[in-house]
């Protein structure tokens, strides 16, 4: 896996200090070339990445607070990045990160090397807070915004919860995708997922309303 | 825990010998005893279980096939037990196994033991595969069956997939209990889902249709 395409997607940390991507990405890519190796990440420590990455360890304490925060970069950066929102519907906006939500889970299962990353982080509380915190919190935070949109111009119902309708709308892909690694992927899933979704279950002929 | 009472209410294994409902519920209290006390599930051998049960191991071996069915048996008896559907309609079947499933994820939360004996089992791919196969894969094909009356008798849209909608109805709740465990789960949450999977996100007066 190269990061080179994905790293200039995202914009990293910022500590005060002129950035070098060049030394960002020869990090991260130690890292990942590590993982390759087999290392686990239990015994990934800074000073390990440093020497693989060929810098010191203050070069990776100037730019990141630790492993943790590191090593979510490294996942993030492996990962599609977060994709353009068309704004013409929450429909509309609901497919893409779908959609998103779909490829990622292909990502995953055709990189080993992401699965097993991914795996690792889950054993990892002190990771996986730090990805929770850093990469799943906004993304939740964001897709809560497009779903109150939704329920101020009336494309949604407003009786619902947001977190609960957002749940509604997120879960069966991330249950697909997540949870059940056989589940099919189909091209068209995220669409006929959030249209279902939006229409209801129910054939549309016995509808009492 | 105790299995007094969640015992009498499954099958448990039939192994062509005149069962002894004691002898099993000794065995599978050894366990939950021997992981009370911190035994990591991994350590956790066929002779530690006896005897700590104060069985032979050849009793345990003319019950179970080995360890992962024996554990499997003591997770699905800490359970609460699959309930009685009403058969009233697709919808309230649904409503029930949904709420059924907001209460399991109400106990794991509640109960220290489960809540590691489950983590435990996931970190077990053969203990895991074994819970899959007699337990997650049997409820699965219930819910695919629930859903398939529904397609026959006029209660779902028929374009579909089976397996799309299963996700779909079951999914919210799932992300819910088991992906976020800080997610709240009031009463009354599995009925609202369910009336607005089949009725639509979409607000009423908004429908083209």
């Amino acid at each position: 896996m190269s990061l080179a395409d994905s790293q200039s997607r995202h914009d990293g940390p910022a500590r005060g200090r002129p950035r070098s991507e060049a030394v960002e990405r020869s990090i991260m890519e130690g890292i990942l070339k590590l993982l390759e190796e087999g290392v686990p990440l239990a015994e990934l420590s800074i000073e390990r990445i440093a020497r693989t990455a060929g810098v010191g360890k203050a070069t990776i304490y100037r730019r990141w607070s630790g492993k943790e925060e590191l090593f979510v970069d490294v996942v993030r950066a492996a990962e599609p990045p977060d994709p353009e929102l068309p704004g013409t519907s929450v429909r509309d906006d609901l497919v893409v990160l779908m959609e998103q939500l779909r490829r990622r889970g292909l990502m995953t299962r055709s990189s080993v090397l992401l699965h097993n990353v991914i795996a690792q982080m889950k054993s990892s509380p002190k990771i996986w807070d730090a990805y929770h915190g850093n990469v799943v919190e906004p993304r939740r935070r964001k897709q809560h915004a497009i779903l109150r949109r939704g329920q101020d111009n009336g494309e949604l119902r407003t009786d619902i919860d947001v977190d609960v309708m957002n749940d509604m709308i997120f879960g069966p892909m991330l249950v697909r995708t997540v949870m059940r690694p056989d589940a099919d992927l189909p091209e068209g899933l995220a669409e006929q997922m959030v249209d279902a979704m939006l229409e209801g279950l129910r054939p549309v002929s016995s509808r009492t309303s």
